[in-house]
């Protein structure tokens, strides 16, 4: 992309460093939902409409918009920015678990939702916040697993038929 | 490949003909699982290790294959040999649901795991099954819906990730 900008389309780089530059300026952390917002608190945590009772942890603004493309979701939101990673010396800390903590701990939230991914990382990320939680006697849930809408048993890995299995529901 | 067999390979053509033809004068559908086997009774039905208080209801043999790979179940099987499909003329009748029904209603049989196919004809089977089965109080289950083991959000269609925060588990 860089190339192209740089030789076909030197008005389109101007632009695009001038946009990333007053971004920079202005995009800070929403004080509630972690997400990137120009205000101090970004729109989606301002809407009265949302439910204040359920809390969905994903890791990146990306997970957030795909979750919202579902319209099967009307509660609020916290965003991790990242994952547990060791390697990468993405800790607790790093993750910021107390803001976390606090926001899921203000009376409000019933429910915490994790929707960290399926990865070996989100899910190493899914179980400290629910130990977190728990202790504090949160109520906390996670996405289910299993095979995909639409899916063949048949074209589906074992690992996740083992899965579909072990998590099968009453009907 | 019948054009292969027939211009390169004429002594495999001939072994596949014969072995096509024994197997037509051979198999037969087991009397318990419905599955095909040369016996009257298939060797894992007859095998005493496998737990007969599950009985996990899939479409094929193929599918039968599938969850035997993952080696997280000891339960039995019933093959349908298919699945609820009106256009083809395919309906409870064809499907020999009499056939199943007296299998889940053994007195042995304590739960009933459906793993048809996440497909419309697949759920539609599933759901006609547990209608038959529950009438009868026989326990169900069906395989969990979800994001599939690895999965990230971002990669996952949005009908699954309503489906898997619908079905989201307590933690």
């Amino acid at each position: 992309m860089a190339y192209h900008l740089l030789q076909r389309d030197q008005a389109g780089a101007a632009k695009l460093a001038h946009a990333l530059g007053e971004a920079l300026h202005r995009l800070r952390h929403c004080v509630r939902c972690n997400t990137f917002t120009e205000d101090e608190i970004c729109q989606r945590c301002a809407n009265p409409q949302r439910d204040g009772r359920l809390l969905c942890v994903v890791e990146m603004p990306a997970d957030l918009a795909m979750i919202e493309q579902t319209h099967a979701y009307d509660g609020l939101y916290y965003v991790l920015m990242g994952r547990l990673s060791p390697l990468d010396g993405i800790g607790p800390r790093e993750l910021r678990m107390d803001k976390l903590l606090a926001r899921a701990t203000d009376g409000v939230v019933e429910e915490v939702v994790l929707a960290t991914n399926f990865t070996n990382e989100g899910e190493a990320t899914a179980h400290m916040i629910s130990s977190l939680l728990g202790a504090r006697g949160v109520r906390v849930s996670r996405l289910s697993r299993g095979v995909p809408v639409g899916g063949e048993l048949e074209h589906t890995d074992s690992g996740t038929i083992a899965q579909a299995l072990v998590e099968r529901r009453p009907v």
